[in-house]
């Protein structure tokens, strides 16, 4: 266990951020330059506004809670500012792409981009001190509660005709109050967090069928078509830790435990792959064929979250399924994500775990779930092993 | 060749059009279902617009073509019937996805349900000599030229900062415009196509590099950015066909068949995988990681765009080089792609050739490239042996 911490806080501060950082800080145009090949080479210097927030949260994470080191304090401000100055529309919604110098690209019709904006800014904020910009982080808060509330104040992507809810919703709004929560607070966020754990339970979760659903019907049912059938293992183990994190929170909660534990439990028979090994990205509920071309891929960051659940469960539980769970996706990963010449991790493997391409940075992949796992896991094993002294 | 041509005669005939059809003709709600697992049976009754156009076009094109099966004729009418009942919204642009009873699901930002609908609608026009049906298909493709030349007309996916053209408009273009000229007629038709070959030949295709682009700037510059960068072997080589078909409806036109041929000769380059064999789904232009999570599955529509191409093209130039090529694609996709159980083609792979899931329709795939690549090379075949008697 000691040598686990050990393992991911060298990982952390000598591999994974050393990466990205400082040659990413774009000192032209403010915020980060984060699309880069294996090498660390510039492939676009385009910036994705997703991507931007979680960066920035990650600098002021580590400010806060590792070292005040001068560089993560001023790194995560010119992110923040990036942020404030070209990523919102007129309309107050958030772009999801602009270029270089802040124009915008595209915007879509979800509220990711603000959800990470929030958990940059409240964590810069902390570390900063700045009133205005944790006041702006709870504001930008309020907002996705009313756009996770309100349907139809977004542009749906479908007709209202067989009308659908998706676990991503609550799953990411429980982290980002739980990061409000901890760094400059809210009155809101005990709350919220747990009316969306309870809608993950009520209705995304089928112990009937041993399942959490990506998608359901806003009863909970089960839609039996294409879309409605996929599940997405990741997903849902993302929001099994930040459960379990929660239970953490309010005293190790035995039932929030169990409904974690649960989750995990249903979805590592539903996403380890057994002949390769890995965890896959989307499965169909019945075994069916999945429409998404890359169903079978083995893509970086449901690694990382494995890789929490099974450790919080382990500690919270002592359950030695979650050890050896722990390890083996570890492993797993470790092995086959880890870039050995440049650090890092690569992101998308084929399913037999060779590489399919090089990138370490595009509009999707940056240093988020990489180091907050190596983060998170070396946090959790310091607490851990401070109990067993 | 005569054996080639009976196989393609033979496939298309007794395995692949069986496959489909009469199982899939919906008699209840008209139109067809068409999302079918491997062994034919039905994974979703839902309804993609495409592929309903698509299906209609290929029932009516038999017919026409082929042999005056009543069975042909009035399946072509159960699509024609359900896309004009159900398939147009109130605006008059069309859906993308319908329920099995036409309640609409998804509509999308592109004009393409409208092509298909167009050669579905022309097809069916001509078999049945149906007046109404010519003129509708006529409209219709007035309306995909207005959508095709007033950029904005249809709500964009991007902002206007950084604007782009795509080849699949011209090339769709050209193969609805050459349907509809060889079917029920339209004086519009042969200006178009020659308008639309000059775009691609003018802003797509790069002599310097030797490649066709898949999106430029709307001056033909490439943009230098993930998606500007990424090639679609697949979608160049079906605009060479295209172009080739136009250069024998223009008595062999020795300028089109050099373009042509041209554009198969880089794309070939580009998209055939030297290790592996098949045909990659996307590439970099400068060869780096490719955004899209599949660029190196192989998918059953561009071995049925090679297949079509490197024969035509070798009947107009008789350069043994492309009738190599074409035994390459041909032996790759019918010992990969060809389900010799239950008939058809798998349409996804893993880049090194091993079946990645098993439908033979979704919203994507269905009684299209396949039957339409036999039905081509069979009558390409037909025409080319007469010549040499």
């Amino acid at each position: 266990m000691q040598e686990l911490k050990e393992f991911y806080r060298n990982q952390l501060l000598n591999d994974t951020v050393p990466f990205w950082f400082p040659r990413s800080f774009d000192k032209e145009y403010g915020g980060y330059l984060l699309m880069r090949d294996a090498d660390g080479s510039l492939l676009d210097d385009d910036k994705a506004v997703w991507i931007q927030g979680r960066a920035a949260w990650l600098l002021a994470t580590l400010y806060n809670t590792v070292e005040a080191k001068q560089e993560w304090l001023e790194g995560s401000k010119i992110g923040v500012d990036f942020l404030e100055k070209y990523c919102f529309d007129t309309d107050g919604q958030m772009f999801f792409h602009v270029t270089r110098d802040g124009k915008p690209i595209r915007k879509r019709r979800y509220f990711y981009s603000e959800t990470f904006a929030v958990i940059g800014m409240a964590a810069y904020a902390k570390a900063s001190g700045d009133k205005r910009v944790a006041e702006r982080a709870r504001e930008l808060f309020g907002k996705c509660i009313e756009y996770a509330t309100t349907p139809g104040l977004l542009t749906p992507k479908f007709t209202n005709i067989r009308p659908a809810k998706a676990i991503g919703v609550p799953m990411i709004m429980i982290n980002t109050a739980q990061q409000l929560r901890e760094t400059v607070g809210d009155p809101r966020c005990d709350e919220w967090i747990m009316k969306w754990i309870l809608e993950i339970e009520r209705d995304f979760v089928k112990d009937d069928i041993q399942c959490v659903m990506e998608q359901v019907a806003p009863n909970g049912s089960i839609i039996d078509h294409f879309d409605g059938r996929m599940l997405t293992p990741g997903h849902a183990i993302e929001a099994s830790w930040f459960i379990l994190n929660e239970a953490k929170y309010r005293n190790n909660d035995p039932h929030l435990v169990e409904l974690g534990c649960k989750i995990i439990d249903y979805m590592w028979e539903r996403g380890w792959d057994k002949e390769y090994g890995g965890i896959y990205y989307f499965r169909d509920v019945y075994n069916k064929p999945v429409q998404e071309y890359y169903h079978d891929m083995k893509f970086w960051w449901p690694h990382n979250e494995f890789i929490i659940a099974t450790l919080l469960a382990y500690t919270l539980t002592k359950d030695n399924k979650y050890a050896e769970w722990h390890k083996m996706v570890h492993d797993y990963s470790y092995n086959h994500f880890y870039d050995k010449t440049n650090g890092e991790w690569f992101g998308y493997l084929h399913r037999d775990g060779t590489i399919s391409q090089t990138a370490k940075g595009n509009l999707f992949k940056g240093p988020f779930h990489l180091p907050r796992q190596e983060w998170y896991c070396w946090k959790t094993l310091d607490e851990f092993n401070a109990t067993l002294v």
